[in-house]
């Protein structure tokens, strides 16, 4: 009777321990879920922003011969249309993955979500990350020419069209920033269950 | 005194399946430990592959006028340069994390090590397919060239050079690719704790 006496104390003395801490647990994980949410709208904004950046960055320039008028457009180089396709495809990846993300708010505790959505945010930045490096790469050729292969720099023509094309690299690469800060907080996320 | 042998009973009972399934837990992450550490040989030597392909491409053509000798090195273009930084970097990177991937399998249960190795992996994996993909860009434009903006491609003139720098980029992806693979691994791993 003494023994089961004692037992009978230690979990009245554990219990509140236990669920508050359960309960702090909880909180972090609501909290790490709706930055996550945050983090996911605003690199939503700059895949999109990325885009329509590279999208409406052509240039026509004001002056033209009797046969050719001069212009320039993101689908003269494959290379920023692979872009303008994989931030569009990453835009709408996170766009789509808006309410997963809804759902570990919801449901902190829920692990589920989280490999799902740790996962597809790893293929999403290096889709991302090939695209803004593969862009950054041309746009350097574009500024800057390479005198050992005799390209030649077109940004002394196309002034416009390089500003426009290398503000849409930056907010690329702002986008695989964010996304690599949300893949770390997964983690941390996944590590307290 | 019933009320306590009961007690006792079911902890008896209970004690054995708990372990066991401890142990089968502890086994599966094991095991993913291992397979995290074979992962990442393979990446360190696909990395190894492409920084030693970038570095070795250089080539002398076999004709040459009084003031010149026509030679295609790496170092003739600043993308390639990157590349071969950033895929030595990696490779030093995944040498350097070995050591981190034995404690995890030494220590299937701790989650320090596993979120380290996660956290620098996504980072290794934007780094290498940063390279992968600028390089990508400069060899298609090598390649096939583009007539928009007046570059003409040099793979004519440049076969060796092109096949070598051509090689080190799929190299880099398999790299990139058995990078994410190990990042998928170590979620699922941190899900089971």
């Amino acid at each position: 009777m003494g023994d089961s006496t004692t037992i009978d104390v230690e979990s009245k003395g554990k219990a509140p321990v236990v669920i508050s801490k359960q309960e702090k647990v909880g909180g972090n994980k609501k909290g790490i879920a709706i930055l996550d949410l945050l983090l996911r709208i605003s690199a939503m904004v700059s895949a999109l922003a990325a885009a329509a950046a590279m999208g409406t960055s052509d240039e026509t320039l004001p002056f033209f011969t009797q046969f050719f008028q001069f212009q320039a457009s993101y689908d003269d180089i494959p290379t920023f249309e692979f872009f303008l396709i994989s931030m569009s495809l990453v835009a709408g990846y996170l766009l789509l993955s808006l309410p997963f993300s809804i759902v570990t708010i919801i449901r902190p505790h829920a692990a589920g979500p989280r490999i799902l959505l740790l996962i597809l945010d790893t293929m999403a930045v290096v889709l991302a990350t090939a695209a803004g490096g593969a862009a950054a790469a041309i746009v350097y050729l574009a500024h800057n020419g390479n005198s050992n292969t005799n390209w030649l720099a077109i940004c002394n023509q196309f002034g416009d069209f390089c500003q426009k094309v290398s503000g849409a690299v930056v907010a690329a690469f702002v986008a695989v920033v964010i996304l690599v800060f949300m893949i770390m907080l997964s983690a941390f996320a996944l590590r307290r269950h």
